[in-house]
């Protein structure tokens, strides 16, 4: 099992690639793309470099798996060139990433990508209790292992509810009908959460989903004024709008408890 | 000329009221919705309050135009229940706002309401200066005069970059095929600007706009690693990513110079 790392958003240090390798072991080749140490103000490296790492360890067939080094922003400067660069080989292998790589992980199901998990990346190593996330991840790359999962019955997919918002209307949002769609944010206030809600649910396509249920929404500001809703009564208020079965919370988030949700499963 | 106000997203104080009746003087007949004076969290009122009262001055053939108070949050919370509610008589008024407002003003102008103007609200009396822009605004309203316009040839709309990010892809997103876009911002990071214009220019109706033009962004936070980029970069980025010609600046934003854009003249 060979798993090849890109950092298609925010770098990481060579210091937290040796605390992976370290974790990882025996149990699957680590191939961490230079292109994840380079800076280029706070993304990894230039839009260019960021593409064509993605895409060179996309189409390489020796390599099994993609994990997506870390979020913070950056994927969405890339996602319109990289798309048509994929080669079958990219379609055939696993994806997996959360957060901003988000951004890919959708796009990529929207191009035929069948294998797509949203769950723990490398950088949570950064986390209090980061390397159960990060093993967790591995369970499922390298075992396939269901404890690993989130489970929910029927097909599914995962996204951080403003990476969705901003996915929504493009010839890459990823089609969802009768999925099951999970949610989780993070450090967003309660009145944009309540503002991308609005948006993902009242998309035609996002209607035809089978239910939403609503991971952890972390560190969130307090807003001057209270919202008068938290993150529950908001999500529960845009199904009843928009008509989609509410099914209760998930267990993902940013935080190290962050479950895996493979796609379409 | 009588100019019906409503509030759909934050309330104005009585106070204001009085000091716009005052400016206001005799040049038309201002009818203040009393909606406009209730609080609920931080919005004026509860939904339906505010879409009542919309619906109620929209569809009243005694008001010749609708000006709506303030922005803050909370137009996108009740356009899907207001639209189906306007009659005939809703369309053929002329309708002013921005900021939050602008998701209205959106959604009108998709629903064939053809004088729809994005420019100073009453509120704008709260800023320094703020007289003039509610001047601009009444020789806009009452008179037409075009010098409260920017100057733009051919048809044009404009909003603010995050409530059209947050229009994108809704089936009250408006056909701006051929216009000029005008886009203006405030508070908001670099990234996020850089986000929201990715999701706007990546939309294939948007690719069909005549050009971009980009108003003030003011009170831009500073982002811990600076975003090596400002407005005018991230524009003209996603303008040569997109195929949209970028047409420069525009005379608009959050402050008292804001000048008035008719959509679509």
């Amino acid at each position: 099992m060979r798993i090849g790392i890109v950092a298609p958003s925010c770098p990481i240090t060579p210091e937290m690639a040796e605390q992976l390798h370290q974790l990882v072991g025996g149990r699957a080749e680590l191939r961490i793309h230079p292109q994840c140490y380079l800076t280029h103000g706070h993304f990894a490296g230039p839009d260019a470099a960021r593409a064509d790492a993605l895409v060179e360890y996309a189409n390489d067939p020796a390599i099994d798996a993609i994990w997506f080094a870390r979020g913070g922003y950056g994927a969405c400067r890339i996602v319109e060139a990289v798309l048509p660069r994929l080669s079958g080989v990219a379609r055939d292998k696993q994806w997996m990433g959360y957060s901003d790589a988000g951004t890919l992980l959708g796009a990529l199901y929207s191009e035929g990508c069948s294998r797509v998990a949203h769950g723990p990346m490398p950088a949570d190593l950064n986390r209090r209790g980061g390397e159960a996330a990060v093993a967790r991840a591995l369970d499922w790359l390298v075992d396939g292992r269901a404890a690993a999962c989130e489970p929910s019955p029927g097909r599914k997919a995962a996204f951080n509810i403003t990476i969705l918002a901003h996915l929504i209307g493009l010839p890459w949002q990823p089609e969802l009908s009768g999925h099951v769609l999970l949610l989780e944010e993070v450090s967003e206030y309660h009145y944009r959460i309540d503002r991308a809600l609005a948006q993902i649910t009242a998309h035609p396509g996002i209607r035809r989903v089978a239910g939403i249920r609503l991971g952890r929404c972390s560190q969130i500001p307090e807003n001057d004024v209270d919202f008068g809703m938290d993150e529950v009564a908001i999500a529960e208020h845009w199904c009843r709008v928009s008509g989609i079965p509410f099914l209760g919370r998930a267990d993902i988030g940013h935080d190290s408890a962050n479950k895996v949700v493979p796609f379409g499963r």
